[in-house]
């Protein structure tokens, strides 16, 4: 795994902002297991395994990480070592979890980053049974949603590799070949155009368009199909692309380019109206009254998108009843569609950043339904 | 991603075997979340994402899924949908927490599955306070340690698929290359053979080879290197390979090709050890003992292996204290290296399935050490 290249002083300063919350909300320490918090918070990219590492961030005292023996030239080697993070390493018939109490003492309760197994939970209950166990998603999203200067420029770059991937979707479109061709084609274009590891691929077309999450399948692309495309990659730094468009292969009927129409309308309003000290779920809702006005609310059966960064979907949400005021650096998708069970779906998505001004958009491939002969 | 073709009668059986198991221990359910436990048990290779997405397993009633409106079609599609499972599906805005808790009524006991998510955790412990959490993973293990014929054939493939990249390894391996270098064709070539992910690649060279974790860095490969390349990746069908050879580069002096005989001797001498019946700490042991009377036990600083299958890390693990038996059908890695800090390292690993009369070793790449001119 490329390790992020994450200064001293940006771990030492995540990190003190993690610990000021932490004692800010009552929380002895926060416990990250390898994921994408700990990655954020000390560019350290381990992979979930069964052996534990845990980063204990303490309201007060030492910020230090227990790792297994055997992974401790890794640790050191990341920006984990040279921000100076003492490791507390463990062999091979060792139990990582007392070491786990014996370096926390009698907390009272501690946070836990919000993707740790379950097996890592019950066994830190076990063994620090006094302390109250609460979730750190709340904690860290606070950091995590709104990227700083490096991490607009990272989704800024995997957003222009994903568009280079659009641009060349029309060529691979035809009657005759398979989702799964296609699909397979788009996979190989993701990884030559930069990204890492391809983390999803749907190619939905005609009736299996209108499940949002279909992938891929054996079936045969036809005259007169839409045909939805999501796509989205990992970058080296473990950035993340994601961007739909929706294509047609030849005609796709006048009910189906109305609705684009208005879809297309819909979407550009939710991102017109991204600006600092408006809330998420206003987002989702300028584009839903939209759809609703024309009769297609009932067809947008999902939210409108999701934050992006480290992760494909992580916080903010841009949904219903999320009052969470839009800060700028926030990073999120705005994806509205309309899914017609049996008949066809259609979805366009961009990622957006909130600028001081209002909206940055990340994707720059057009928006208009792209009719392939 | 490919769904596993399980046949409904297969998921029936399973479900069952996960009932019976979870009535013996006096466990009301048996709650699984998208990952290899779900995959395995009714063939839903659902990703694991922020909605929640929860097979229930009741001792006494009916097994049910609950899962995100839009996911319905992706579930139904799957085996699940043809074992008949009901899904119970939730909206955008509703408690998918509170269905569980309705679902399941006032148990006394869960057993999770191991990788289950903190927030999923956490969030039903509140959803259902009076409900010990307990760990599913060893009566899961119970199911999955023992490969069927199918796995058995699968896990085969998978294995010819990596003899195959290493069997190219040496073309690559060249002094004046990176590591960095040599790994990115090696990855190319794990996809080029068939599988459809690159778990890891590891090429720790010189000192790196120290360093049983270490994954590929830019130092440049010299004459007289020891090279340790330890390769895996997903299948389509979900099974895993993993694989380690050690490679030279021109003549690695010596004392490495001394310790490199043992080395060799001592793999062979676990592998010849697998049968039903023997523990899997005696596995271990055989290995490390010929190690330790060579004056290299110190330098063997890890477990001789771990279970592999729809995890590359699974149960049984091939590690000191493990008094489990072996059954006929486990498959499991035997590793065994040395590695000796700022000098150098060696690993040889074969995956093993435990046949009635011996060890089947399903990787056929040659062990002597590979000298490349």
């Amino acid at each position: 795994m490329a390790g992020t290249h994450l200064s001293p002083d940006i771990v030492r300063s995540r990190l003190e902002r993690v610990r000021a919350l932490a004692a800010e909300e009552g929380l002895d320490a926060v416990l990250v297991s390898p994921g994408p918090d700990l990655r954020y918070l000390i560019g350290y990219d381990a992979v979930p395994l069964e052996r534990l590492t845990l980063l204990i961030v303490p309201a007060a005292g030492e910020t230090q990480m227990v790792v297994p023996f055997l992974e401790e030239p890794a640790a050191a080697a990341s920006p984990a070592g040279g921000a100076g993070i003492p490791l507390v390493t463990w062999g091979e018939t060792d139990d990582p979890y007392a070491a786990v109490a014996r370096a926390l003492g009698s907390v009272a309760s501690v946070a836990l980053d919000n993707h740790m197994w379950a097996e890592k939970v019950l066994r830190l209950r076990d063994a620090m049974p006094q302390a109250e166990q609460r979730l750190a998603g709340a904690l860290v999203d606070r950091l995590r949603m709104v990227k700083d200067a490096a991490e607009i420029d990272a989704l800024t770059t995997a957003a222009a590799a994903i568009d280079r991937v659009h641009a060349a979707v029309p060529s691979l479109l035809r009657a005759g070949r398979t989702e799964r061709e296609v699909g397979a084609d788009i996979a190989d274009r993701i990884l030559a155009e930069g990204h890492v590891r391809v983390d999803f691929v749907i190619v939905a077309s005609g009736p299996n368009g209108a499940s949002p999450h279909h992938e891929v399948s054996d079936r045969v692309l036809q005259e007169g199909d839409a045909v939805v495309v999501d796509i989205g990659g990992t970058m080296p730094d473990g950035y993340r692309s994601d961007c739909t468009r929706t294509y047609a292969i030849g005609d796709p009927g006048e009910e189906f380019t109305a609705a684009y129409a208005t879809l297309q309308a819909a979407q550009q309003l939710s991102v017109q109206h991204v600006r600092p000290g408006v809330t998420c779920a206003s987002v989702d809702a300028v584009g839903r009254d939209h759809l609703e006005a024309a009769g297609l609310g009932d067809l947008f059966i999902h939210r409108t998108g999701h934050g992006i960064g480290l992760e494909t979907h992580e916080a903010p949400y841009i949904v219903q009843g999320n009052e969470l005021p839009l800060v700028e650096g926030m990073a999120f998708s705005v994806e509205p569609g309309f899914y017609r069970a049996g008949v066809h779906g259609a979805r366009i998505e961009d990622i957006v950043v909130v600028g001081a001004e209002g909206p940055i958009v990340l994707n720059r491939q057009p928006h208009d339904l792209v009719v392939v002969p």
